[in-house]
């Protein structure tokens, strides 16, 4: 695989890119501990974008990871997990937001937020607020009681720990290095990803 | 309170209501052992739609019940769950879809869907298929093992078994008797409704 860009993320920031079928993106975690959401559109249409409830059905997991599909709202699959040394990532909750730290944090001001710097980072390729869904927050670790509470605890990412995923088709996608203090141990730090060419069965095989 | 409007769902059909602020909705199980997929957008904006991340989010919990808020992806409160006989309801998966019989059950042919009947039911309000999210699965019972992995129980309604909720702002709501042969202990079954009148507190007291 050949890389064709590299994208690094500041802490609390967020960033838009466009994908072909075939080619990869790999999310890495420079420092570990770190969250990074991340959403995807069809490039030719907006409307079909990826949907946590439809990969979570088919996959029969709410844990998404080496081998498993993601799929869009009309159940074409938007990526492959090729890679994965993590293990534990999060398909259930929204990106954090303005009403996040309101509701859950209490807090009053101006936060930074992923669904803030999604918003911004989408609003060029037409993509309104309104239509960000559920992401997948990549290395966010969220364990379920058998009661069905949820416990944010902190990522299982350690320094240069990455998730590497296969565009199955053309997209646009939203990522961040995540803004909310419980979901990254309290502490916020950047992110990295390469987008790489696609060049075949073998190269795939060597990951 | 008082019934407004009483609807009949036949088996694997579906329907949509337009529900003032204040009102309530009471989803009975009549036979028991039957799940009914609801959808919810505000009436004067159907951008605005049911978000079980925003929801899932703010509960701290998967399972929904008496007491907790479901928000909107705008995070604005759409409904209180005002009383549950049943405890047990999903909110991660998607309605069942032509998409669903062919990916989990192998099926070729047309079977009827939630999906499509809620998006038939929608159409007249503007409500394109597309923008049909992840539906709050009313007696739909999912347990999580520790691995992630998900099990589709028989739902724990019995017979008149229902669930109140009121509703907090205006909205078109979607509904169904559910079509999915795993999701219903293998037979299907009608769901009832009530559209209640709001009359304060002492009225809710008396639930």
């Amino acid at each position: 695989m050949t890389v064709l860009t590299k994208l690094h993320l500041e802490p609390q920031t967020g960033d838009a890119l466009v994908i072909a079928a075939g080619q990869m993106l790999r999310i890495i975690d420079p420092l570990g501990e770190q969250v990074s959401d991340l959403v995807s559109f069809a490039r030719d249409d907006t409307s079909e974008w990826l949907s946590s409830g439809r990969t979570i059905d088919y996959a029969n997991t709410i844990y998404l990871t080496t081998g498993h599909t993601l799929y869009s709202n009309r159940s074409r699959p938007m990526w492959t997990i090729v890679a994965d040394t993590v293990g534990r990532h999060d398909f259930l909750l929204t990106p954090c937001s303005p009403d996040t730290f309101r509701i859950i944090y209490g807090l009053a001001g101006h936060h930074p937020s992923c669904f803030e710097n999604l918003a911004t980072a989408l609003a060029p390729f037409g993509v309104a607020p309104d239509a960000i869904p559920t992401t997948l927050n990549v290395f966010m670790n969220v364990e379920i009681a058998p009661s069905g509470e949820l416990s944010i605890r902190a990522p299982r990412s350690r320094g240069g720990d990455y998730l590497l995923l296969r565009a199955e088709m053309d997209m646009i996608v939203g990522v961040t290095a995540c803004s909310a203090e419980l979901s990254n141990n309290g502490t916020f730090k950047p992110i990295d990803f390469e987008l790489l060419s696609s060049d075949g069965g073998a190269a795939r095989a060597s990951v």
